[in-house]
């Protein structure tokens, strides 16, 4: 943790300090749980009485703010620049760079100044480590794996041979990147032979993957992460998938062999996706979906089988009245007949 | 294994053995596949004959049965019973106190009377280890985390920096307590700036967390697990999460961002819950629903969205009939018609 | 990677090669990214072109095709005999045997001759290794394992006590081999008391096991993975889970307890299966499909819950027109109404 002072903060994140230029900041919370050194936010007008009655020392605020009952910040985007002073005051400790002298590290191994290796990390053949790299304690690197300049890689990690990891990644522990595909194709007499999967994986520069994750390397070719692309944890990516940059991929969920997505997709938790499916670039899709079909850019889908978001609250609202509507269809239709015997009497 | 009496076991449950007090027994089972010497349970009347059937040796009964063809231990609760029977019959072979030569030990830890410390595993600097502790082989313990007495920790568990777990917790293997949550926010460019988690966890005691869960600390103040809860494997908890106490959380199930969860609740296999939403105690969300607003306590949902399970049980049940309704709404229509061109001539 | 020529290639996959050959084959490739020395494949003679215009140096048809304007090996599934190309022509590489002199190794350990064990393995005691076995970096084997013949273990993973598995099975990283099955009662107080987990778990031959899956020892007796069943990534299989033959299993599918499944049955990705159903040989589950209750043998079934997939499919297809269908329902009541109004008149 550092002290810092409004003005300091300020000045780092350019934003205008309302107050005491000199007022110690020491961190920094959501208003709920601010202490009284610390910094808060709050998005829009509406949010700031409720920071301005916490207990926090100050407030980031819109520019449209002018004043407040508490020392302020003026800023374009407060949620934005609350995650910067969270990184100003709560810096990351960086461990001592060097091999700790229980890793075992393979023939032909290159390691960038700065990096670090932690206690009985496993680092195969022919593996080039970037400067600045981070490879935490039990992590295992396979041969010829390549880290770029200051990716961290958390302890106990799986990099599986020949992945190639860009420049600011971060990789979560537990996750295994570059496990074969599930490749297999069935015999004749029942059983499933292995595709070996001679492929491998391809992770852009500033990429995030979450713990416990499964990237799967390719049958022949990649399996491509585009560059600043965010993976929450237990996600699972099959073989030949290209993920475009700037995706947030949310928990749990699992994208098909060959399926290709676009730039700045969205697909919230536990969705899945078939394989060989496209998904276009800016598109969103729902919790819990199920992707069949290629999805356009820019739209959003959701539901089993996925379709356009709106159509899919339009079915789910149906879906509420769906008992009495089945009900209502016996009763009218014994209302029919009935109409139908008067008329024929008549 | 032990071997224990009839009447030992009879003992040390609480009930009343019915049969030869000296008969040995040497194991627990299901009553389908006992041996000569097993005990196993009948919970209920109903379940006696099978049980009279197996080859075990002796049958836990409730209190209401009086005797059997085989030597029996009437008690209150004997599902509960066996659990403890098994407990006595097979108990856990704990490790030989003391800390493996190949441990990497950081400096300022404190490690209590009787604790474990498995081969290859790496321990941070300021870390606490209850007393008769069990941390094994291959797993990692982050800086200032703290282990409450007696919690067992399973192979290549991962336990971040600062997380604090309670007394009797059980963690199994692939586990990752206190990655990162799941924070960024879309910079002007489009990139995801990620906003540092400074927060952290706290594990209550009792608590049991599954294989290959992830567990992610707070983005500012902590993550907690209310004591006594249990998760299966395969489990997401995304940051700031809350929850209450003797919980179940069923395997896959993925928790969204700053869900508060209260007392007793179940989660079964594979429900999402979506950020922020509050589910109160007593709650049970059907497997492979999708919680997308509150529940209520002492409730039931399922299905997506998830409603209350009566009513998703009629929607499903008229879903069978949707086919069906769509045709006959069809036809239905025509009639109507025909009705309407028969009165308009006529 | 391995040189061969057109003809050893023909020879060794049983096929007829037309072309030179002495032709050099270096690699093999999906028909999009084949360089000059790759060998592709067609699956029918509709794809034939595509694999013509490839850079690729020859091509793997069916029998039915007799010449091509590439070199061609005429073979009765091309598709099977890609896959051991594949392996032709890129072998794995296997490590030197020998155990590494940073493993672990407990009292009264067998290791067959030919194993493998690498740095920081950990295994415990009366442990048996087959022949060829391979036991990368970092992983741990529980007391009293068992791993047949010419199994591969990957890195870090974790086989846990008493558990056997067959020969020639493949388990990837991170996956958890034995932990707890999720046995808990409710105790009067409303704590859960835990089932003691004191079975364990049967891995027969052929088996290959996905990254990060978690599969459960049973509370007595053994969970089961028949022969030739093949595991994708971030699978679940809770205790007492009986699986078949020749099974595929796709990523993040959740088995709860005493399911038993037949042979050849195939889960596609997400499936939930509820505890104690019946899957019988032959079937198949469709994607993010939630089985509830047992399935027929050589039956399809997809949806939640469940239902056979031509069902489904009608299902899904009035789902689209149900908000339109319940509008028309409320118009078509309104229409009776009046013709009874005029009725009632007339």
């Amino acid at each position: 943790m550092a002290v810092l002072t409004l003005k300091q903060i300020a000045d780092q994140l350019g934003g205008e300090a309302v107050g005491p230029a000199e007022l110690p900041i020491a961190g920094a919370s959501s208003y709920e749980s601010a202490g009284e050194s610390d910094l808060t936010f709050a998005d829009s007008p509406r949010l700031l009485p409720a920071a301005e009655q916490s207990r926090a020392a100050a407030v980031i605020v819109p520019r449209e703010i002018e004043s407040s009952r508490k020392p302020i910040i003026r800023i374009d985007n407060p949620r934005l620049a609350f995650a910067r002073a969270l990184e100003l005051l709560h810096p990351r400790p960086r461990p001592q760079p060097g091999i700790h002298p229980t890793a075992v590290v393979g023939a032909g191994v290159e390691i960038g100044p700065g990096a670090y290796v932690g206690p009985y990390v496993v680092i195969g053949d022919g593996v080039k480590l970037g400067s600045g790299v981070e490879v935490h304690a039990l992590t295992y690197v396979g041969d010829a794996a390549e880290v770029g300049d200051d990716t961290l890689v958390h302890p106990r990690v799986c990099i599986c041979h020949h992945v190639t990891i860009g420049k600011r990644c971060v990789i979560h522990s537990g996750s295994v990147i570059g496990a074969d595909g599930f490749g297999f194709v069935r015999g004749g007499d029942g059983t499933c032979v292995k595709v070996p999967q001679v492929g491998t994986i391809i992770i852009e520069d500033d990429v995030e993957i979450g713990a416990n994750c499964a990237i799967d390397r390719a049958t022949t070719d990649a399996t491509i992460i585009g560059r600043g692309t965010k993976f929450d944890n237990l996600v699972q990516v099959g073989h030949n998938v290209r993920i475009g940059r700037n995706c947030m991929i949310v928990a749990q969920v699992g994208i098909s062999g060959s399926v290709d997505i676009g730039d700045a997709v969205v697909l919230a938790g536990q969705v899945g996706v078939a394989d060989h499916v496209t998904i276009g670039d800016g598109a969103m899709v729902g919790a819990q979906a199920g992707v069949t079909k290629d999805v356009p850019a820019r739209t959003a889908v959701s539901g089993f089988p996925a379709r356009p978001h709106r159509q899919q609250l339009r079915v789910e609202a149906s879906l509420q009245k769906l008992p009495e509507a089945v009900t209502e269809l016996r009763a009218l239709r014994r209302r029919v007949e009935e109409l139908e015997q008067r008329l024929k009497q008549g």
